[in-house]
């Protein structure tokens, strides 16, 4: 079995790696930074569209599963960047990737919790979906007034609404799609998520007993880029330690 | 390893006890009629609540699982023992087994995608959730003019509410509880649900392939059991073939 990912330097994507080895994958890697323990990494800035059409170009199929793990988190000036890499990279990848997938093969994208408001903030999410690249990013940036916070969570909204979205023409091509939602994972980058969403994060930590580990998201994204979930298409799955569940019956008085 | 589980002769069940004892589960099975292979049979009525109380008494902890898959289908007449069995009997049987359960125990809980409309029809759910037992369900049926349809409707609807609303406590006892939705699953009784729902059945069939196995459900149900699932809490997998990703974006024009 082969597999492709972004993303597989660091936090969640280096476990998610070193899983798919253990479980007898071959690993063909797509990042940045080069990571540990893959059979094959193509060095790929998935901000850049032409650095990204060159990494497909680099690899031969066929794969089982295609992984899009790679993401920034929100930090104050990446707002274009946020967006170039956590969804329009993940869509142009995604798109050079489908003829190179085998019969039956899973796509899985990480998206976030961070993305959950994706339906009320639709009208901006089909926006972004719309435009044709990322130079078309600073003036949709400066016109919807976009701060790094809002850059991070619209990507992530639109991840799950692009995950959607391609569900029925993937059946057709024989092949699946589903995305994963985590909260507050204690990988490098918590402390952004800390700063940028504030003490509401602490409070959801504290409720649940810890943040999640790498390793535990890791698990639900190998389950379903394996055969075992073949029948699961076009959801998102939420991986919280229950935080959302508790938000929910706050609000619905459960 | 050791798992409790309801609904084991049959469907979904069946095949969740095989794949359980395949990996080296022992299993303990509550159930009307006598299912193949599991290591304990206890002969349960789940409508009845005098049955369930003796039944939990025949069995010894501790568990790793409680998988809660007995359900009957939409069926005229049978509007109260629906509501009887696939909800009320389903949380008796729940709060006394909770004490059994190992710590880090997981509870699983057959729902449908015929309970995603829970939101819409809360005060619905939360009075059947206020009901002090199936004596109460003669007049509640009655007064709501609930009928099968409805009735097997809103049985899964609570199941999926009582899922997100146990969570909090589960936390504090070191277990988890999540739902699982599949849709149009060919056992035996996708003829109840295709009478039941009419058309719509065939068509979301057609639209995705086919109808699901219960061989796909029960990997899923197995894998939310199980320790690759720990840090999911409190939350419902739908499974489906992408029905209901379809029905989401025709609805939302993606």
């Amino acid at each position: 079995m082969r597999a492709a990912m972004t993303g597989a330097a660091t936090g969640i994507g280096a476990i998610v790696a070193q899983k798919l080895k253990a479980r007898g994958y071959e690993v063909v890697a797509f990042d940045i930074a080069e990571p540990e323990g893959v059979d094959q990494w193509v060095q790929t800035d998935m901000s850049d569209p032409a650095a990204i059409a060159r990494a497909v170009l680099e690899v031969d199929g066929p794969f089982e599963c295609l992984i899009n793990n790679a993401g920034l988190p929100p930090r104050d000036g990446l707002e274009e960047t946020i967006l170039a890499v956590n969804y329009l990279g993940l869509v142009q990848l995604s798109e050079a990737m489908l003829p190179k997938l085998a019969p039956g093969g899973a796509v899985v994208n990480t998206a976030s919790r961070a993305g959950a408001m994706w339906r009320d903030n639709l009208v901006q999410v089909k926006a972004l979906m719309a435009l044709s690249g990322p130079e078309a990013l600073s003036g949709f940036v400066a016109e919807q007034q976009i701060d790094y916070v809002r850059a991070y969570n619209l990507s992530k909204e639109a991840v799950i609404a692009w995950t959607l979205a391609q569900t029925e023409r993937l059946i057709a091509m024989d092949l699946r799609v589903n995305s994963v939602s985590p909260a507050a994972v204690s990988t490098g980058i918590l402390e952004d998520f800390t700063a940028a969403f504030g003490e509401r994060v602490a409070k959801n930590i504290a409720r649940v007993g810890r943040p999640g580990r790498p390793e535990e998201v890791a698990d639900l994204i190998v389950f379903l880029a394996g055969s075992d979930s073949h029948w699961i298409r076009g959801c998102d799955h939420v991986i919280d330690g229950g935080m959302s569940a508790l938000a929910q019956t706050d609000q619905l008085g459960l």
